[in-house]
């Protein structure tokens, strides 16, 4: 109806409009769909980035068009949408889901009036005139036959030379506002190179951080980012390609089982055919599947890679493949990010305000100084409760790189119970920051911390510190609000802006964000932000944390059934350390169709609950309401007999189980699988209104865990459950366990 | 749940399963999606024949087969399936929508024992040991992160690299069984090629033929055929090229706007990299699509393409491009078919029984004789009371023409009517045989044959007969049916087979087909076959039909809209002529996106009925159901005014009108657009029960068009509008015109 259109979306969701994307090219409707490009679901589903999804769509006719960066994602939607007015077909905007759609980064905004002046007016008006519309109707969508659609769209040929034009011409114009300089094929590097690496998307961040110290170093490399991929002009990209090119490597990030090629790969080799290039060797790199971190060095291997005298023709990149042995090996290259950048990581826990707090940082920092800022933030799948790495960069010069923080200068760990599970102290450069938010005293904090931490923070001269920003908080009156108080200490710490100007920003920020709340939350705010600066800790490192060595630890306890045991050891429990990124293609022989084996959450024990339920028996009915409503099943109705309880753990608690003489009933509670929601508490009908569960810090709890183990090791007795098969409570039907 | 599952489908119906088939892929499920690959939509829809859809799944992770024609469709389904389940991997098995889908062949069929004995019962049991059971639960489906999604993806090269050994173990053991020599590509051609083709699909059946005439005739050709087209296999191919090849072409049934080549193109280009043809030229041309007939003269022309010193490197073939220019241009090459293949050409109309006849006619020569048949049948989107074309042939050797019959040596046209607008008598080769059903004697033959017929008939020594199997239907009592008694006149004149050895079994067939209807019935059949025979008249070609001229003919009425005029005369009249494939690429430009001016309908007068209402005003109730009903917006009513009336054509009838007084009321018959559905006539209540709509003969009922035509042109009456908006007729609201 003359209306323009536009829609974001990602992976099966924009594979379903293939049929749609078609008919819209077909009838060159000027929409423009944006895609953060997205894995697309196969052996195993997963909401990451890569262009699996975007490249199944190269085929439907849509103008397609790829940013490097937040900026360029600014930018080129600009682009993509003058591009479709004017030129009259739709486009797919893309650029990597999560890098960079959920990358914060320092960017100049576009307002509408720029664009109005960038417009093209006159080809909207025709847009509009063609529309659907009863005044001056036309027919359109209708059949054609054998005879005349091949004709009919052959007749479509010019508009597609006609769009490459068309792109250009509004890129110039964009350039000329904004002072860019974009081009259907951008180059960067040596211009002199000898090996070239051609790819698009935000690795290309990357590979420029990289070759400009490749390059320093006396190699001559050079980069094709592809900006306009469909139409894909070859006349274009052979004109971008340095003449002195002797080696080409080409980068996808999709596997597309079977294929000669992934696709980038295969329009690179027909385009250099019958060109100067024609004989240059052309390598093919597979990369970031799903989010996979692409560093530096990975990149440098690449290029180490055209260097060797028996090149990987076909090769990964970022993982171990010891299977079929394509992935190229990759050493360390040390940090390649300009001189002065400052890096910074905080371990927290899913929606615990940690992410917010550095958002608001890089804001702070941001919108304040001329330093560039750039925030990505890794989530494992667990939502709340899950773990969260806010990755943090700060800098002189424009931050390129798109891959994760792995050594920072400034590390915070928001939990102190990480430090049992992950490798976080490991992740700071020598001499760098350590900052531990607990309520230890120097005392306790020798006697806790893991001897492997104490010997790194020793030998590596970390400078560490210590904040009990959930007892401060507590004491000034923000309750159970901690991240005001560690972004303050974050402000002191790292050094990136003087404290004094952060503490001001902040407490400026504080007040207009709580001033309609009155004085007294405003100073409460402000309190919070002044105890974060103060209420840092140095740790004194003792000259024994260099040598010091743990305790005995407890033994892991893993499944009797070995396909169970060989996924929880080799899998789970690499993965639930944050350890996933080393396993190598081998650990997932035998499950390489996404099959998992049953029963292996019984060996995650995450013990996130700050409260767990503790059963009195004495007010309970035995209706199982508790049991019926945990969402996570760790709260369960068991039936001991005589000799069951005789033999059960000391601290068991039961009461005679109603409607089944010689019972006992006893309601186990998982306290470490328990995630403290309450259902169970909310839902107990209890006896004459006294509840019979009561949330208790979970510390206290833990004897009960031993009291579930012990109950759902009995064997099944099915005299209880023929007999409970259907109990009437309250009117309610209730199937019990 | 360990069930072994397949689907048919095509074109977007495909396409929605798209992320389904990455997840089937990904979690090496061994179904089989058969395709007979149609068009996807896109400026237009198209329900015909090419590769768009299939290609659209290539990245799926989907093993890909083709089809070359019916038997292999037959003999590649088991391959499918056997190696789906060996291999473990779903399978897209595809051939040509209706070119391979809808052809009658004579074709070897498998029986369920033969599939029996090549199944891999082991895979067959793993696959369902593998199945979703409650007995042995996994867990499939789940999500991963960018830990370890990578690695686990490249967990499944193995799987792809085995299918491939799987798929040519399986074709092993086919061709031990069936003698075939199926390979993952088959070259055909002369063994020191100098030139080769690759294709896949119907085409390679009409290459080889081609390939034949023309290495008779000293050319060196080969045609490479791919199978197996995903997993890719360069290995194969390489091994399949005749090492004298000297240029490559490779022909895709698809167009990729924006694509630097077509699929298979892309693949080819990348696989001869680094082989001993890297330096081979290899050009690129798309053909087929939507069904275009792909002919011996096009390949021809691909062959030549290839000798001349400026070959076009990008091309199409089957139309004229005089926009972008990349068509080839096409010359006769005279007939390719194997020595004695006979070739028949009837036109028929949508539901008059032909088609159905000629499908009898192969069976009947195909079971009884040694003869190969070949039947395919091409429609117009009109269906019943459309053209519909049936192409035969039949001959001593394997029929590989999957092309259209341009010249046939029997043309027969069983509606006298479309001698007037369609080219068919041009079809018969000279001294060929011309059968026309109709009523008329040797006179009124004359009078009624077009010159352009008559010249054409006389010029080329037709031999030409008429029959009336209308009139002879109607004698024996076969009422309307009147295809088996063109069909007995087609086994007399064409001489496929001895005529009284085809009388014979067309009458078993008829005894067999009726013997429970009674002997009468029989008795019926029987004496319309041997009139069949017996009523077919020679035709007296008389001296004056080689110089006969045509009266002069009425002007051909067209819009006053210029892009409607255009429009009609440009492309809707070819396309009504069935002369649409003789149509350039520049009569769609301002067309290119699917547009069509709305009105053209009044300009395509189909006149198909055999019966018309009639209007009688003394019984009409002025209740508009007629109008209301009608599917074609033929029957509408009119409001006269007493001077309209005056005006009016003189066989106008009309009444008062009722409640607006100074009115005349008329219900007008478009007899041309109408198609004698009968609905208007079942609907009007009548007065007192006397219908006032009554069938008659449509050519009695012409004056009424006039009528018609004259009612519509007069201006909207508002005040008539505005009277009627809502009238009441027996309790039921009806908004009249």
């Amino acid at each position: 109806a003359g209306a323009l259109t536009t829609t974001y979306t990602a992976s099966q969701g924009l594979l379903l409009m293939i049929p749609n994307m078609y008919k819209m090219a077909g009838e060159f409707l000027p929409a423009v769909i944006h895609v953060s490009a997205r894995t697309v679901a196969s052996h195993a589903l997963s909401i990451f980035g890569d262009h699996s999804d975007v490249y199944a769509c190269r085929q439907t006719g849509f103008a397609m068009l790829c940013s490097t960066n937040p900026q360029e994602a600014m930018d080129f939607a600009a682009a993509a949408h003058l591009s479709a007015i004017e030129g009259s077909l739709p486009f797919l905007h893309f650029f990597d889901g999560f890098r960079t759609s959920h990358e914060v980064q320092k960017i100049e905004a576009w307002d509408y009036a720029d664009l109005d002046e960038l417009l093209d007016r006159r080809a909207l008006g025709e847009f509009r005139r063609r529309s659907l519309n009863p005044e001056h109707p036309v027919q359109r969508g209708s059949a054609q036959n054998s005879d005349i659609f091949f004709q009919a769209r052959e007749a479509s040929n010019l508009r597609y030379d006609g769009i490459v034009d068309v792109f250009e011409g509004v890129l110039r114009r964009i350039n000329a506002k904004i002072g860019s300089d974009y081009g259907l094929f951008n180059y960067y590097g040596a211009p002199d190179a000898d090996k070239l690496i051609i790819a698009m998307g935000s690795v290309c961040d990357t590979i420029e951080e990289t070759l400009d110290a490749l390059n320093a170093a006396g190699e001559k490399v050079g980069l094709l980012k592809v900006r306009l991929y469909r139409p894909f002009s070859i006349r274009h990209l052979l004109a971008a390609i340095p003449s002195t090119t002797q080696k080409i490597t080409v980068l996808d990030r999709t596997k597309e089982p079977g294929s000669p090629g992934e696709p980038l790969f295969l329009d690179v080799v027909t385009a250099l055919r019958d060109s100067a290039f024609e004989s240059v060797p052309v390598y093919a790199g597979r990369y970031g599947l799903a989010s996979k971190d692409t560093t530096p060095a990975q990149i440098a291997a690449v290029v180490r890679n055209m260097q060797t005298d028996a090149p990987k023709k076909r090769f990964t990149i970022g993982i171990n493949d010891d299977v079929t042995f394509l992935s190229l090996e990759v050493t360390d290259i040390g940090d390649t990010t300009p001189f002065g950048t400052r890096s910074c990581k905080f371990w927290g826990m899913g929606a615990d305000g940690t992410v917010g707090a550095n958002k608001n940082s890089i804001k702070i920092i941001g919108d304040n100084t001329p330093l560039y800022a750039q925030g990505y933030f890794s989530y494992d799948s667990k939502k709340s409760g899950g773990v969260t790495v806010s990755h943090l960069r700060f800098g002189d010069h424009r931050i390129k790189s798109s891959y994760l923080v792995s050594k920072a200068d400034f590390v915070a760990c928001h939990h102190a119970s990480y430090l049992d599970k992950y490798d976080i102290v490991e992740d700071v450069v020598p001499g760098g920051v350590f900052l531990l938010n607990c309520a230890w005293g120097p005392e306790e904090l020798n006697r806790r911390l893991p001897a492997r931490i104490k010997r790194h923070i020793a030998k590596n001269h970390i400078r560490m510190y210590t904040i009990d920003a959930t007892g401060i908080a507590a004491e000034v009156g923000l309750k159970r609000h901690v991240n005001t108080i560690l972004q303050s200490a974050f402000f002191r710490l790292a050094e990136i802006i003087p404290v004094e100007m952060a503490v001001q920003l902040m407490k400026d920020a504080a007040t207009e964000s709580y001033g309609k709340k009155g004085d007294k939350v405003v100073a409460i705010n402000h309190a919070g932000i002044e105890r974060g600066v103060d209420g840092v800790q140095a740790v004194t490192v003792s000259a024994e944390w260099a040598t010091a060595v743990d305790a005995a630890s407890l033994p892991i306890v893993t499944s009797a059934r070995p396909e169970l045991a060989k996924f929880v050891d080799e899998i789970m429990r690499p993965v639930n350390a944050q350890r996933g990124d080393s396993l190598p293609v081998s650990a997932f022989i035998g499950l390489e169709n996404g099959t998992l084996p049953m029963g292996s959450a019984a060996f995650e024990r995450r013990g996130i609950a700050l409260e767990t339920p503790q059963w009195l028996p004495e007010n309970c009915i035995q209706c199982n309401f508790c049991a019926y409503i945990c969402p996570h099943a760790a709260i369960r109705p068991a039936a001991l007999s005589d000799d069951d309880l005789a033999k059960a753990p000391a601290q068991t608690l039961s009461k005679p189980m109603a409607g089944m003489p010689g019972h006992h009933y006893v309601i186990a509670v998982s306290t470490l699988d328990c995630t403290g929601c309450g259902s169970c508490v909310n839902i107990c009908p209890g006896l004459k209104g006294k509840n019979s569960l009561r949330m208790e810090p979970m510390e206290s709890q833990l004897p009960a865990q031993e009291v579930f183990d012990y109950a759902r090791a009995l064997p099944v007795k099915t005299e209880v459950l023929e007999r409970f098969k259907l109990s009437t409570v309250k009117g309610t039907q209730f199937r019990t366990p």
